[in-house]
């Protein structure tokens, strides 16, 4: 069953607002098994709308609009869908009354503008907006449904959870699709994808292999499409079994897990803590970790030691170490996530060093040259990595493989 | 002269990358005079990618396709192409080089997916990545282009800044496009509309004004268009120079400026320094200091102070003070700052403490509550923010208003 959207608005095209409806459409709309045909980002325009409209009517089952309802002038697709399904707009009570409960219980008053929003499709059925002041639209004809949403998120999101998906479960019978996702990384995607060939080839029909790659890790996705969840879920149990055996070493999470929910979640299993002390990565390790919420259960602060002076005198630094092995080395790095969760009093230390770049490279240590280390009470570990020329994906790579280095040492002293 | 974008991807379809690529391409081209027809985000297929450069490449004198050029069995961009354009691959040893460099200067291997890399269609003009693996493509017939770039977003922005925009200068005579952001804060959009309305109103036809509000600024953009460069750039600076009496007090930059690059600015002209210490805002502001290059000059490390246990024994504060007014009070974030200049050294301090949400908050401190210090020797300066519901909303437009506050505190020490 495949669906395909058209995205109304000058500002997606100008690129003044990213096209977000779109991928929470598509996640939503794949999510109760529809194939997403396409997206078309086009302009507030008759003919572009008309165009769009003609071809993609014909094409998918169910075409869904969003954009262009609002109460200006700029907004014509409300016009555009009449004349498009040859039928006239009239005064619609349903569509005053959603709209006048809006506007009034924000204590604003109803002006012009809003009064022509219970202008309303003679042959359309009303998608009622409780998040906003401007109607959806459903043209049925047969089988195939055009629907238009106002390009608002937050008013789209609310018509299509409380009544498009609804309708459209009830109208069409939807095959069942499971994703699966496991996330990897230490591994090049060329690399994963040599290791895991035989798997790869020999995957039954129903299940489609992606490989997702960004900043340093590969996501592979599974997708199956059954006629009912318990198979697809079954199905893709069955690969996974045979997957994580060949990459194990690689894997950090599953899904929509970030490093940081990963490594989150395994210091409140243990009842355990941990601060950082970054140079190169700036307050960035910090950052993440304190994007979730409760995460003051088990990170407890950080010394950003940008200086070299701040290293010697917050973190005992030797200038002695910082002289012979410079300030990117092991040596450095082991010191500083050591001293660190002893100064904080924390179970683990995090500790970065580099060149994010573009300058200050050497020959010896050229830029995205990063040094890493993890501390427990019995254990450090420093590792050299070798990231690229991008400062900004440098210290996002240095960030996500220090907090994996972290998740790998607590996963080990609870082995042992 | 008209530009369609193609992105291809599954996953931009079923939403799980949200299509970036296509808003800053989108931003990109209108900046330099093309006018975006559509952009269509269509699935790694055959048949939907002829059947989109089909359509496209009748409409538009340039299609850009993103996406499918990875080193995988799922990216077939290449392969359709020359069909589309009746060529075959070859081996090509520009391409061959610019794989190699890439994974040699990582330390990696080349496999024999990299090697397939190095075949390129005969009839295409090579653009070199130099931060990825994969070249780029530049197909031409007559006046029209067909581009197809890798879909990792830092290649894509790479070659389209090294090569593609300027090819495509030299290929068309594009009008002049001048844009001008005064970027504003600390008052609401639709005072600010209030304020300049009669400006607003006796704007030049050549001259279109947008507000583009995000995180608690507003840009106020200008765009000329002209036929030389001169005529625009002089038509804006008159209408700046009427616009800036009327809001200057809320203006803290221009054009792409981001504040700590403002700040950055000024506390290299003045040979100062800056410290943080903070709370709620969790490293966010030290990373985006660091986020300049050659920030290290006056940036030089955080305390960052998460648990109040860091608080009092790092940075001085009074169990009392906690006891008596909160954790997040004026008497709190006023020590942080202060006593954070004089732990690490620096000629400034800046402090956050405030309930980031989405739990924590009480009815005398709401989720939202922020306060924020800067101090330098001779003054300190506590302000109260009430942010929203949104946690990482909120810990945004916190790390922004203490780095506006540490700007006006540096334009005062410098007036005095």
């Amino acid at each position: 069953m495949n669906v395909s959207l058209i995205s109304i608005g000058d500002e997606l095209l100008i690129g003044k607002t990213i096209n977000t409806n779109a991928s929470w459409l598509g996640e939503h709309l794949s999510a109760i098994g529809f194939d997403i045909s396409c997206v078309e980002t086009i302009s507030d325009s008759r003919e572009a709308i008309m165009n769009s409209l003609t071809r993609l009517v014909d094409e998918s089952k169910v075409v869904i609009v969003t954009g262009g309802l609002g109460p200006t002038n700029d907004d014509i697709t409300k016009h555009i869908l009449c004349e498009f399904f040859h039928t006239e707009l009239v005064y619609n009570q349903q569509a005053y009354d959603g709209m006048a409960r809006y506007v009034l219980a924000r204590n604003q008053e109803i002006n012009e503008n809003n009064v022509t929003q219970a202008q309303f499709p003679k042959s359309a059925r009303l998608i009622p907006s409780p998040c906003g002041t401007a109607s959806g639209m459903w043209f049925q004809q047969g089988q195939s449904v055009v629907i238009s949403l106002p390009g608002v998120p937050s008013e789209m999101k609310c018509m299509m959870t409380e009544s498009v998906i609804p309708w459209l479960r009830e109208m069409y019978e939807l095959p069942a699709i499971v994703h699966r996702h496991i996330n990897v990384a230490g591994i090049a995607e060329s690399k994963l994808a040599e290791i895991i060939a035989d798997w790869e080839a020999a995957l039954p029909p129903q299940i489609h292999l992606a490989y997702l790659p960004s900043f340093g890790i590969v996501k592979l996705r599974m997708t199956c499409k059954a006629t009912d969840t318990l198979t697809a879920h079954t199905l893709i149990k069955e690969q996974e079994e045979k997957l994580l055996p060949l990459i194990a070493q690689y894997v950090w999470g599953y899904d929509d897990e970030t490093i940081e929910e990963v490594v989150g979640n395994l210091l409140v299993q243990y009842g355990e803590t941990v601060s950082t002390a970054e140079s190169c990565t700036g307050g960035n390790i910090s950052a993440k970790l304190t994007r979730i919420s409760g995460s003051s259960a088990y990170y407890w602060g950080s010394v950003i030691s940008y200086d070299n002076s701040v290293k010697i005198r917050e973190l005992q630094v030797s200038p002695t170490d910082i002289e012979n092995y410079g300030v990117v080395s092991e040596a450095v790095v082991q010191t500083m996530a050591s001293q660190v969760r002893r100064k904080i009093g924390t179970t683990y230390g995090v500790a970065t060093s580099g060149i994010a770049g573009p300058t200050g490279g050497s020959e010896e240590k050229p830029v995205g040259t990063v040094w890493i280390a993890v501390a427990s009470e019995k254990n450090v570990i420093a590792k050299r990595f070798q990231f690229g020329q991008e400062r900004e994906e440098n210290v996002a790579k240095a960030a996500f493989s220090a907090l994996r280095m972290l998740q790998l040492l607590i996963l080990q002293e609870h082995r042992n």
